[in-house]
C-alpha cells in the first residue's frame, strides 16, 4: 500500500463549487512571458548568430553553423532504414490511420449563382511551407511527427519542414514516413522564432503545428499574426466519465498513464456512487507502487488529480462540460447515447475499450489538441488547419445593380461605381 | 487636374524587388503593444471599476455604471423599428445574403468504422458565446455587425453578444436583424478584456469576432488563448490585377474607394502595359477632385498605393500572390481562368462588374478577412469559425489489441492497459 490518498470531491457538499473551481484554475500554469519575449526578439534581430547562440544554450548543441544542425529527406530515409522492420512496420501503419481520418477533414469548395445571375462559392488552398514542432526528449513521440504532418501531406502542402531538439532516430524515421521535406535540430522558443519570421539558414513558414512544452506553447502564443498557429497546447488532462460499468482496475490504469506524463498532467475521474470511487481508489493505491515515474505520477495526481462524486450521468457530463478537457473517456455502459450531451471536450473515447492511452496513440483522430477549457472554442489538430479558404464572387450588371441599391440604402450615398 | 502622381513600379526594372518588398513592409503598422498590455491587465485586475473608468475615458461614456451601457433585445428591436421601410428591408436583404453563404460552410461531422470494427469520427458543436465587435464612428457598418452575428447564428451559437463604442442606430437595428441577444456599449482594447476575462456585469466568451483598429486588433492578439478569436484584420487592402480589358475609370474609381478608408488603407493595381497603367493614372487624376475625403485619399496613396506594370498576366497574378492582398479584384476579360493560378488572397472579385466596394458590401461572403499577408494562411470569417470540431473513437476489443501491439512496438514496452 502506497498510502496516497488521491483528492475527493462530491457535487452534493457545500464546498463543492469552491473545490472544482480551485482544481481548474491550477490547469493553467504561468508561461515564461518575459523569457520568451526576449528570445523572439534575439533571434528576428540576430538572424543565424543568434539561433546558433540559443541552441548552443538550450539544446546543448555543437554545431558551427545552422547549417550543421539540417536534416534533408535523405537523413530522414536512412534513419528509417536503420529502423528494425516491426517498427517500420508500425509507423506506415499509424501514418495510414492518421491519413484515412485527415482526408476526410480536408475543406471543401463550393460555388452557387443566385437570382441575380451572380456566381458567389469558396475555393480552398492549401499552405505553401509549414513547419511541425516536435518536442526533445521524453516527449520525442514519433506518433507526433506524423501527427502533425501527415495532416500537412493531406492537405496538400507543398513544403513540410521539422523543427525538434532531439534527433531522436525514430522521430527521424516517422519524418521520413510523414513525408517532411527537410528540418533543423533546433527546439524551444529560438526554432520557433527562426521558422516564423525566418533566417538565412531557416526559410520564413507560413504555419507552426505540433505540440510542445511550457516555451514552445508560449513563443506560439506570442507569434501569433506573425506566422499562423494550429492551436495552444498546454499540460495535459484526461476527465475519466464513470458508471461503475468498467473495471475499476482499469480505469485506475488509465489515470495513471496520463499522471505519468508530467507533474503538470491532470487525471480526474467524474464517478456514479461513493462505492464506484473507493474502487478505484484502492485500485490506484495498489496499482502506484508497481509503476514506474511513481514521483512524477505522485506529484501530478497531489496538485491536479481528483475523483469525483456525481449525484447523476447528466450531472457527471455536465462537470465534464464545465471542465472542456483535453481528452474525455466516456467508461460507460451505454456512451453513445451520453455523447449528445457532451458539449466541450477536444477527443472523445467512447466505451470500455477505448483507452485514451491507446486511442490517442494512433487509432486515427489526430493527439494534438486543445488543453486547459480551450476546447470550449477549440478543435484538434486537422488538415484544415494546413488549408484556407477563398471567397468568391463574379457579379452580373444585375446583381451589380441591385448591390449598388442595397448599399446605397444602407450607407445614406450612392456608390460611385 | 489634382497634380498627384501614383507611385509607379515596373516588374522589369532593377530596383523593382527593392520596391515592391518596401511597398510590402510598410502595410504592417507597428502595434501599440504596451498600452494595450496595460488596459488588458487594468481590466482583469479591476474589473467593472477599471471597465468604466477606461470606457470614460477613451469611449466618451457618461454613465454611472456598466448596467448603464448595456443593451437588450428590447433596445435593438426598438431601434430597428424606429428605421425607414427601406433601410429595414435593405438590412433583411443583406443578412439573408450573408445567411445563405454562411451556411454553406458549416462543419460536418462523420463516422466510419474500420477493419477492427471500430468507430472513428468527428462531432460538431457550435461555440456557447461569442462576442461580435463593431467599431464605433465612420466604421460602424450597419454591415459589419451582419457579417459577424449572421455566420454565429448560423452555426448555432446559443448566445451571441455585441461590443460597439458608438450606439449607431442602424448598428442597432442591424443587431436585431442578426438576431443579437444583447449588448454594451464599450469598445476597444477595454472592452475586449473584459470580454475575455468577465466582469461582474459583462459575461466572458468563448470567442471575439469582428473588425476593428489597430487597438482592437492588438487587444485581440494579446488575448488569443485567453479567449478564441476569429483572425487579425489590419488596415484594408486591395490589389486590383487588370489586363487592360476593364475600363480604367471603374478601375480608378475601385482604387479610390479602397484610399479613402484610412489613411493606412492599400489600392494598389497591377496591370498589362505602359499605356494601359497611363490611363488608370489619368483617370485617378481626374477622379479625385471631386471625391471627398480627399486628403485621406492621397495620404493613403502617397503611403501604400502603387500602379505595377507586369510583363505577362501570369506574372502579375505571381505578384499578387506574393502581396497575399486582404481582396484580390480580377479586372480581366477571362478571370475565372486566372483563377486557378491565385493562391494567397482572402476575397476575389471576378470580371468587370465584380467591384470589391459593391461586393464587399452585401454580395454574401464575408467581408470580415485577414490582411498584412495574412492570407497566406487564415481564412475569411466563416460560420466555421463559431464552431468546433470532437474526435470521437470507440474501440473494439480486437481494434484496442491491434493498437496495444503498435504502440508496444514504436515505444518499446508494453501499454499496461
Amino acid at each position: 500500500m502506497s498510502g496516497f490518498e488521491l483528492r475527493r470531491l462530491a457535487a452534493a457538499r457545500p464546498d463543492f463549487r469552491e473545490r472544482f473551481a480551485a482544481l481548474l484554475a491550477a490547469r493553467t500554469p504561468e508561461p515564461p512571458t518575459r523569457e520568451v519575449a526576449e528570445i523572439l526578439a534575439g533571434v528576428r534581430a540576430g538572424g543565424d548568430a543568434a539561433l546558433l547562440e540559443y541552441a548552443r544554450r538550450h539544446d546543448g548543441a555543437e554545431a558551427a553553423s545552422v547549417a550543421e544542425l539540417a536534416w534533408d529527406a535523405a537523413d530522414f530515409r536512412a534513419a528509417y532504414e536503420r529502423q528494425e522492420p516491426g517498427l517500420r512496420a508500425a509507423l506506415q501503419d499509424a501514418a495510414g490511420r492518421i491519413r484515412a481520418y485527415a482526408e476526410r477533414q480536408r475543406l471543401q469548395p463550393f460555388v452557387w449563382t443566385d437570382a441575380a445571375g451572380s456566381r458567389l462559392g469558396q475555393e480552398v488552398r492549401a499552405l505553401e511551407r509549414a513547419a511541425v514542432y516536435v518536442p526533445g526528449g521524453r516527449a520525442a513521440y514519433p506518433s507526433s511527427v506524423l501527427m502533425a504532418a501527415v495532416p500537412a501531406r493531406a492537405a496538400g502542402v507543398d513544403e513540410v519542414v521539422l523543427a525538434s531538439p532531439g534527433g531522436d532516430p525514430a522521430v527521424l524515421a516517422a519524418a521520413h514516413v510523414a513525408g517532411i521535406d527537410r528540418g533543423w535540430r533546433l527546439g524551444g522558443a529560438h526554432a520557433l522564432a527562426a521558422l516564423a519570421y525566418g533566417t538565412a539558414a531557416v526559410p520564413k513558414v507560413d504555419l507552426i503545428a505540433g505540440p510542445g512544452n511550457a516555451w514552445v506553447t508560449e513563443a506560439k502564443r506570442q507569434l501569433y499574426g506573425v506566422v499562423g498557429i494550429d492551436l495552444l497546447a498546454g499540460p495535459s488532462e484526461i476527465v475519466i466519465v464513470s458508471d461503475g460499468s468498467v473495471n475499476p482496475h482499469w480505469l485506475a490504469s488509465d489515470l495513471l498513464a496520463q499522471a505519468e506524463h508530467d507533474e503538470d498532467a491532470q487525471a480526474v475521474l467524474i464517478g456514479l456512487g461513493a462505492r464506484h470511487l473507493d474502487e478505484v481508489a484502492a485500485a490506484l493505491q495498489a496499482q502506484l507502487p508497481g509503476r514506474g515515474r511513481r514521483a512524477i505520477i505522485e506529484a501530478s495526481l497531489r496538485r491536479h488529480g481528483a475523483l469525483i462524486e456525481a449525484g447523476s450521468l447528466p450531472q457527471a457530463l455536465e462537470l465534464a462540460n464545465e471542465m472542456a478537457p483535453e481528452h474525455l473517456q466516456l467508461a460507460l455502459a451505454e456512451p453513445a447515447a451520453a455523447l449528445a450531451q457532451v458539449r466541450h471536450a477536444a477527443a472523445v473515447f467512447l466505451g470500455a475499450h477505448s483507452a485514451e492511452v491507446l486511442g490517442d496513440y494512433c487509432a486515427g483522430p489526430n493527439h494534438v489538441l486543445p488543453t486547459g477549457g480551450a476546447a470550449r472554442y477549440a478543435s484538434p489538430l486537422g488538415a484544415d488547419a494546413f488549408q484556407k479558404r477563398i471567397t468568391l464572387q463574379e457579379l452580373t450588371p444585375e446583381g451589380a445593380r441591385e448591390l449598388r441599391l442595397l448599399r446605397a440604402v444602407v450607407r445614406g450615398g450612392v456608390a460611385q461605381r
